[in-house]
């Protein structure tokens, strides 16, 4: 039997020509694709032959999100000792709010050979597809990705959205959206100025991109305004301003 | 005339598969290449029939940085205007701390078109290589990609690295090589615990690659001690203790 491998390959933010060549030949190779529905899943099989592939859709497994992680991990390891080559396919890069690393250290603790394939991340990438750099020379020297999952006073929040708004440099949320208005509150209250530039990205890189731009202050309005919802990706700092010079 | 058109293209941090499939179309439809010593360039032949393309090395300009930043505008500027296809290749991802933005500004002061393809940032696929991923459930809800070419008391500073230091997020440093000793100084000032696991990866995802892993007090003295020079990139953070669970 030859000996299984799971490969874990970043998909990029959506359209399927940002992924990468290595990870294009991982999925070549793969007798399993186990992908969801972040990245260029939905579009398989208009850039690869699927023929005596299996193709598992772990979007679609019916349990709760952290039972569903446990089941993948499972699943990558019971292929992987088939014999078989195992593509993990994920949105944007695996180690950016992927879980990949949990991926990872499921193989590694179940004795398999697990390889990462980078990926082009929608935390950069988003902006940039609404013309928003993450860093420009003489505005910004550092860019910081956050996830909104958890509004700032939550118990579980790993992150001080103080400290954070003093920084000085470009602020990225990711998975933000519905916590808009508790991050921007906590923001202001932190010295964040009401007039920092701000822009919103809803389903970036995709045919149904949308992009709003609005202040630190006026954005909760201009999302809810909007409707605008998840996937999406906010922006504040300077950079969000140079949107209409390039 | 056939009208042209710049693209800047993400070459990713080093390995020539880690290109986007966008990006190789990009290079291969250009009839000029203007690339840099960074990212995939010293490769370019053994993955694109160069036949009929020309290639500049814009890393030979013999002019200062800035100036040369210049001379890189109106050459991108100026093949367009022939009606050319122009490719500007860059390491990494081109807003990443890679004057992309600077570039798509001065094709559009000129009314040229110019389109950007996002690339792997080695940022965040560098510490990767070396198994350090920058978020993990659980341990961190942010990572901060901060540019160490300044020293934290420079005035032309715009990071307050204090406030960074306690944002509880991973901190990703990129060209920080020779401000090291001062960056890890102001960060331990700031209340960042001296035990807080540290890594530096010399040339990531190149054969030439070098790991050292240290804590936030100690990396100084490692990374001196081993002669880490750059391109080379440092984190901060628990995430960097994870690499031998992986």
């Amino acid at each position: 039997m030859t000996k299984g491998h799971i490969t874990l390959v970043g998909g990029g933010p959506g359209a399927w020509d940002l992924l990468t060549i290595r990870g294009l030949r991982a999925l070549e190779a793969a007798d399993v694709i186990l992908a969801d529905h972040l990245g260029p899943a939905a579009e398989l099989e208009d850039f690869l032959d699927l023929t005596g592939k299996e193709v598992v859709d772990v979007a679609k497994l019916p349990y709760a999100r952290q039972v569903a992680q446990e089941r993948i991990n499972e699943m990558l390891v019971s292929y992987a000792r088939e014999g078989k080559q195992v593509v993990r396919l994920k949105g944007g890069d695996p180690y950016v709010f992927g879980r990949g690393f949990e991926e990872l250290q499921a193989c590694a603790a179940a004795g398999l050979e697990c390889s990462v394939i980078p990926g082009v991340t929608s935390a950069v990438s988003v902006p940039a597809a609404a013309n928003v750099p993450v860093t420009q020379r003489g505005v910004t020297h550092a860019f910081t990705v956050v996830s909104g999952h958890l509004p700032p006073e939550h118990p579980k929040s790993l992150v001080d959205w103080s400290a954070l708004a003093q920084v000085g440099g470009t602020i990225v949320v990711v998975m933000g959206v519905r916590n808009v208005r508790a991050i921007v509150e906590k923001l202001l209250e932190a010295s964040l100025s009401p007039d920092t530039p701000a822009a919103v990205i809803q389903e970036g890189e995709t045919d149904a991109q949308r992009v709003f731009f609005a202040t630190a202050a006026t954005l909760p309005d201009v999302m809810e305004n909007n409707d605008v919802t998840s996937p999406a990706v906010y922006v504040f700092g300077e950079v969000a301003g140079l949107a209409h010079t390039g």
